[in-house]
């Protein structure tokens, strides 16, 4: 952002309601995986179908899904935008407004547990840079303006999310990624972000990225973009990460890891009424038994309710993937908080406790330390393995919370700042040593990909 | 084939009806491109759309089309195979028989006009060889079982093509093959083939490749494959594969260029009474003026009505792809009999009058001179490249056919038995020296596809 921009931000950030939370109550809802024929439902939806999902949603007390539309059907040539899938996916919203569901809807999918659905037109002979070639920008572009458009009017629609995690595609360890610049992310993201709330203007549209965003260094998507572009930052939080593997599964580390990465992601916004949204969180069975599930899950949210600006959970996800549907790690089976048969699993009873406790939580926690992020004239962090699972900035977190310490993050551009330290009730530095051996044991959230 | 097949084969051979046409008629048919959303009207199939293409094409006097559904839509996981999905190929079929036009179905797609369609559960995290792995063979069995049961009793339905030009995925130039033996290229055809015949046991049933298979040295698919496995011999004939960059888009060579196929598939048979299908040819406008291709239609239709069990011609394409469709080769958008505004083009003018004298045409060249093609212990050719267009076998064809005659091909196998030369009645053999400098020009089909 502009230095002016940025000043200005500081300003407001200096305002005493600063560490107030931005939103009366907590939003909770589900990542809608059906349970029929997982995404694939698309190719034929069949309404009633996503009527008895809705109703088992519902049943839980949440409030909203989050939906997921493939992106080849949506768009299988670059100038074919299909109305008949943009009317199925605003049946779906439709649908969910039958069960006072609110829906939000990720457009570019993309990225889905495992399975890439990259449109022919992108693909092998037609392999061109999702994020840079200026064509295809303007084809994804149409296609979240046709998307926003037929949903705008749907009362109980919250905004798109512009695709889940498509930041895989950008990098290593994809074994394809289209390369790009920090610079051409932004842009991209800047053009889509564009073309929704042109299309959408009333609605919260945002971006999200899996946690390479956070841990990978050299990733072309970064902490800025995610805590200051859009209208809310995302975040999606998977102990598989190498977090479980690294303290276990049921460590502090595991259960506060989504509450560490929105407050990381805190400390690189500039707006600081801006609201966080922990979209995806679950309990992965390679990383944790069926009895500990429940526990965690409860963790895990007792802990992201603790921070300020917190907007929802989306847990992911609702049902669990039919074992008929091959080739799914096998953590994606077990993910649902409803079993294949319809029955609500011991995590969705104890989400659906959670939703009703703290739909309107307590304050948030007073967080008087802060762990110094450093970072480069952009923002960037010098060392994003330093925030990753065993490395300093991590385990600075981690050291603290077992100390009974509720921290905060600060980038080391913001800790010069007396003010700004003082707006958010930050008493105490605490200054990680990056050249320490504990060095991050980062994972990538592909690790259990079938090969 | 195993050496004992192989001789009866050839006592078989030495039969005197042996050079007769195999078929009392020639058939003629279209691949069919649907003129609304090309491939991708399989994600909505609208029936009326079908049929409007269809009257146009019964129209014209043809008999048959073939059609192509998308693998992803047919089988979107490796073990979901959708009953919607094959549903409509049936439609499709059903449809056709409405305008006395039989169908042909190609299984996986695959391949079509230079885009890929690989199912996610084949596509990058979870790549994995189409022809090796055994689970993903099994898989493509199923579906080739699903798809001709589903057909099985329908009375216009010809038989299935494993897929369209598949080949491509396992070899150079493609940017991401699927390595395969010979031998694995052999079992998985063999596989295929099987699950063919096990669903619709009455169908003739055929696999194709492009032209790799004739001109490409080390290709996993050989000659003796698409000379004897499956039902018919197919022969896909695309003069942008250097032939036309060498010799010019009506030249001898491109004329003829689809009866040297027939020809040179012919001298890899088995069974001398093996049909041999003409299944794509199409007049491309990289290689062609707008006002050559009735001509260039009319001299390869009449060159390959004169070789000896042609089945039928089926002509590429029904109808153009719509320009609002982007990233096609520009030769694609106008391939078609048949304009986007539904008007019969002079190509599709010509190919029904050509339709109407050939379905019985006179009787087939007698071809008195062979060129041999030197071939190894199993029927490989020595030189693919020396086969290919300006490789010495392929030259030797031009000259000869320049002089005024009709040339066959023989391999060295069998141009060491008098009585197979006599039973085809060869007088004469033609021995290319591959030492020569007129190496190949194979361009790949390949060539013009969007980068």
């Amino acid at each position: 952002m502009p230095d002016a921009e940025r000043s200005a931000a500081h300003d407001e950030r200096a305002r005493p309601d600063d560490v107030s939370r931005t939103t009366a109550s907590v939003r909770f809802g589900v990542n809608y995986t059906p349970s029929r024929e997982w995404m694939h439902s698309w190719l034929s939806l069949r309404p009633d179908d996503v009527r008895r999902d809705f109703a088992a949603i519902a049943e839980l007390g949440l409030d909203h899904v989050r939906v997921f539309p493939l992106w080849p059907v949506l768009q299988p040539n670059r100038t074919l935008i299909r109305a008949e899938a943009l009317d199925d996916v605003r049946t779906v919203v439709d649908i969910a407004a039958e069960f006072e569901l609110d829906a939000s809807v990720d457009v570019l999918q993309g990225h889905l547990s495992s399975f890439d659905f990259v449109p022919s037109w992108l693909a092998t002979w037609h392999d061109r840079n999702m994020f840079t070639e200026p064509a295809v920008v303007d084809a994804q572009a149409a296609l979240v303006r046709s998307l926003g458009s037929r949903l705008a009017d749907a009362p109980n629609f919250l905004g798109l999310t512009l695709g889940n995690e498509v930041n895989q595609f950008s990098d290593r360890p994809h074994p394809s990624p289209w390369p790009a610049s920090q610079e051409q992310a932004e842009r991209w993201l800047e053009t889509l972000l564009d073309a929704a709330r042109d299309a959408a203007p009333h609605a919260t549209h945002v971006h999200s990225e899996y946690d390479a965003v956070w841990y990978l260094d050299g990733h072309p998507f970064t902490p800025a973009q995610a805590s200051r572009m859009g209208a809310m930052t995302t975040v999606h939080s998977w102990i598989f990460n190498g977090t479980a593997q690294r303290y276990g599964g049921r460590s502090t580390a595991s259960d506060r890891h989504a509450e560490y990465l929105i407050e990381l992601s805190r400390a690189f916004q500039a707006d600081p009424r801006r609201g966080i949204w922990l979209q995806e969180v679950g309990a992965p069975s390679n990383c944790l038994d069926e009895q500990e599930m429940p526990g965690f899950l409860e963790a895990t949210v007792r802990a992201a309710t603790r921070s300020a600006g917190l907007w929802g959970v989306t847990w992911w996800c609702s049902h669990d993937v039919d074992r008929g549907l091959a080739d799914f790690p096998e953590l994606e089976y077990s993910l649902g908080l409803i079993d294949q048969g319809g029955r609500v699993k011991e995590t969705g009873r104890r989400l659906a406790e959670l939703a009703a406790e703290l739909r309107h939580p307590p304050a948030p926690a007073q967080r008087r330390v802060a762990v110094v992020i450093d970072v480069d004239d952009h923002d960037v962090p010098v060392s994003r393995t330093a925030m990753s699972p065993g490395g300093a900035i991590f385990q600075a977190w981690v050291d603290l919370c077992e100390s009974g310490m509720d921290p905060a993050f600060v980038t080391s551009t913001d800790a010069a700042h007396r003010d700004i330290l003082s707006a958010r009730g930050i008493g105490e530095l605490v200054r990680p040593d990056l050249s320490s051996s504990a060095v991050g044991r980062y994972a990538s959230v592909n690790t259990d990909v079938a090969d």
